[in-house]
């Protein structure tokens, strides 16, 4: 049986920017498009060049990628030739080989938001895919509002994706651009746009999640005919986003009838990059994963129900709909750490512990592990933290140091010149290990507005002002990064504060601090580095 | 035409209680009864009395409801009779007038799972119904894996419901127990289930979001003819969750054919409880509310691209698939540097503030967040700021009152026991419009180890201690999130603070600051959330 082609069309870098409080930088664009296109996406929309300075920087230095990468913009203006629109100019200059132009299929969105003439809207459509073609690029044209406008008018929402058709635009994509239509009309109105005279080959679908249906609405398209698919990542994107293409991928690649009747883009062995790349997202964005989220949230396979994690002793199958590990994800059940011993042992080796399997200590650790995550730790992003409490479990920590006190103080103030300083002061006291003491003691010495780098910082230089014997070994640690989170730990919510390190070696380095108090829990991370380098040294 | 009744049955109490990390005490449990009550749900399931001491409270205790009551449990084990079961005696000891058993319908998980015949689960399922119904009790059958059985032995799978039926069953419900069924198969089976003689007049759906689908597989079960559907608040529920009750109801209630061709228990106008159920939810969970749920999440109506706003400018309905009133949520037009002229008159409309076209002062806003966001500040997430901001612009920010100094303190130490604890405490002095000065001091009072809020909530308990005329505005006041991102502010790192607030008419803000130190920035947002409040009062 020959599988027919579906093509998948990521739009994260475009409407996924679209999202309440997500911005990228062209770096972040950068680093996703090369995951996408590791992932084996077929299109990769960049941006719209010219609308903001970001997106054209994006294009300017866009990556080499085997996916296509496609300018977003939007049909040319009435009253101007396709070659004379400026903005449209600006997306052509983009020079991407292929170019989607959103345009409107809605009478009422032509006439009263656009307020030309609906003859004027179909030939802007009809010019502008045209030019596209003309030029030699791909085209797609965007159908905004056709769902709402097919039920308000269907012989003109025809008239205008005809328009796009019968131009040359490859692709034909039926927007649902306000996410209000459930999927038993998706279906009907494909299939009359398909018996209309447009096949479902260049027919593409694109859905937003407003009534929590734009992946059921996504399958219903293509079960009706359509042949491309628009989603995001993590379902990013304007409103309550756009289709999930991390929750769409699987289902496509794993579930009947698509497994067999489809192919498309992506490897079945890239299926184990889903939560990867799922992550990645969350991290650039600095968004706490979603632990629910279909397939790659830390919950997704995680049985809590007492009946339910028995019988999944006895054959995983009985409470799980895929493999967990096909998608890079894993089971987790509370009353039992047998799988998770292998893992264990392998991340110990790479941390150069080595240790015999059945070692019983290697339960303790991860009972540690899993009391920790409960009050909120991860040591996913924490390898060395993670690897001083294995160290520790395994009696191969040394006792460095004692941390005796920390105090810090920040506070603004006026000076006697009448100013707003800033300023933050610390002084931590620690006792080593022949039972002295050192106290190390910092203030900013600029404690000009907005010029006083705050108490972690302080904390941080008082720390390491004078550890003794120790000191030459942690002098070239720098602070590369810090992250913070709200997250639960049992039952109240904490911070969870997460410090990158960097030193003179290129050897990097995370740790993390979890208290109610955010700076403790970044003193916590703090001490862990300064431990971790020490072990690093074999002090 | 006469509508159809279709029934509501929440599970939030039952399986919404299988989520990773939530343990609902029996208070939270009441409280979420009342809720539910208040909406008109039909039936609330509210755990399974005897499996543990809170859910066996909680019915000891429960909440004089209109909707009916259930109690869960399992049918019968082989080899005993219904009425010498002590499992399900404790089940029927909880006296609920409705009471719902789970029992097997997949041949695998019958002879594996339970290893018993076929004949004896038969057995067991119309032994136990019989005894409930014998009992006067209403009766339904949950049955367990129904899609998965029914695709690997149809015959065993209507057997085993059909048992259920027969013996009196008021509902038998469907499940797809793992989640991995899709919409166009619930459309299939749910056909042969009725075509096989149960009517859809007694059939429910129960479906888990592990495909994203679950909102779509219940519609697909209503469509096909079910007419009873289970679901949870907030589409809490082991794994992935169960099908999202907060979005199925408004589009039952708001969307053809439901809306004309059902009726539900749930009055048109208790709609616009639905933000606040959802939001009374995560606060009983220590949750942050997630932005992007369909009808009731916080930017479920923001429109941040400049097309978008400019249209709905005209006409909300171009870009919104309802009235976001109708369901208690409301429109956002967030600023960022998409924005235009055209976001931010009607942002500022929102606001209360009416602005001309072309005001001179507009693009002096426009400018000040273009010069502030490349300091790092972030308004398309923090509203309030942004208004403050434009407010100042336009001269109508009163100075309510001047921050003179804070000061605050973070330390660890040990006590006189020996024992570590951590402490912080701060003092905030602010002058008031009339000259006079205001302190306000707080210190942690339980300094134990880990239970220390830290610095930024110090400054806040501080700075909310005093403000004289002010304080009976603010005393409501509540932090719901508080997020932290590391960013770049013109050519050096700066920390982000955006804080959410909430008060007790349930209006939601956030604000941002910004400064290389954490606290500096974090009280820069707290202090414009006060100053916001007090605009809201037209103070």
């Amino acid at each position: 049986m020959t599988r027919e082609r579906l093509y998948l069309y990521d739009t994260t870098l475009r409407d996924g920017q679209q999202t309440q409080g997500v911005q990228f930088s062209t770096q972040d664009k950068q680093r996703i498009a090369k995951a996408l296109d590791g992932l084996g996406i077929d299109y990769i929309e960049g941006g719209w060049p010219g609308a903001n300075p970001t997106d054209s920087a994006f294009f300017e230095a866009a990556p080499e990628t085997r996916a296509k990468m496609a300018a977003f913009g939007m049909t040319k203006r009435a009253g101007r030739s396709a070659e004379n629109d400026e903005v449209l100019a600006a997306v052509m200059n983009a020079g991407t080989g292929t170019v989607c132009l959103v345009g409107k299929s809605h009478v009422y969105h032509v006439e009263t938001a656009l307020g030309i003439t609906l003859a004027e809207n179909t030939e802007n459509i009809r010019a502008s895919i045209a030019h596209l073609v003309a030029q030699g690029r791909e085209a797609l044209f965007d159908a905004e509002h056709f769902f709402d406008g097919y039920k308000a008018n269907p012989e003109y929402a025809l008239e205008a994706i005809r328009a796009a058709h019968e131009a040359g635009a490859r692709w034909v994509v039926l927007c649902d651009t306000n996410g209000g239509t459930l999927p038993h009309e998706i279906a009907r109105i494909v299939g009359e746009v398909i018996a209309a005279g447009i096949p479902g080959t260049h027919l593409g679908i694109h859905t937003h999640d407003d009534t929590g249906n734009a992946v059921a609405n996504s399958l219903a398209a293509v079960d009706a005919g359509v042949r491309q698919i628009q989603g995001t990542l993590n379902g990013l994107g304007e409103r309550c986003g756009n289709a999930n293409l991390t929750s769409l991928i699987p289902t496509l690649l794993l579930k009947e009838p698509y497994a067999s009747g489809f192919e498309t883009g992506i490897a079945p062995e890239r299926l184990q990059g889903m939560v990867k790349i799922s992550r990645l997202l969350d991290e650039i964005l600095n968004r706490v994963p979603m632990r629910q989220a279909p397939y790659v949230g830390a919950s997704a396979f995680a049985h809590k129900a007492g009946l339910h994690a028995s019988a999944i002793l006895k054959d995983p199958g009985t409470y799980e709909h895929i493999d967990p590990a096909v998608v890079g994800n894993a089971r987790i059940i509370p009353m039992s750490n047998q799988a998770g011993q292998s893992n264990l042992r392998q991340r110990l080796a790479e941390a150069g512990l080595e240790v015999e399997r059945d070692d019983p200590r290697l339960s303790r650790i991860l009972d540690r592990v899993k009391e920790r995550e409960d009050q909120g730790y991860a040591y996913d992003s924490a390898q060395a933290s993670f690897e001083l409490l294995a160290r520790e479990e395994l009696g191969q920590l040394p006792n460095y140091f004692e941390v005796e006190r920390y105090r810090v103080i920040s506070e603004r103030r006026r000076n006697a010149k009448g100013q707003v300083v800033v300023e933050s002061e610390a002084v931590v006291t620690v006792q080593l290990q022949d039972g002295t003491k050192r106290t190390g003691y910092f203030k900013n010495e600029h404690p000009q507005d907005l010029h006083d780098d705050g108490p972690v910082n302080a904390l941080w230089q008082a720390l390491k002002t004078d550890l003794g014997p120790y000191q030459a070994r942690i002098e070239d640690i720098r602070l590369t990064d810090f992250k913070v989170r709200i997250t639960n730990g049992g039952t109240e919510a904490v911070t969870r504060v997460i410090i990158d390190f960097q030193d003179d070696q290129a050897r990097r380095w995370s740790t993390v601090g979890v208290s109610p108090n955010i700076v403790d829990a970044s003193f916590e991370a703090l001490h862990d580095s300064i431990r971790w380098k020490l072990t690093r040294h074999g002090v």
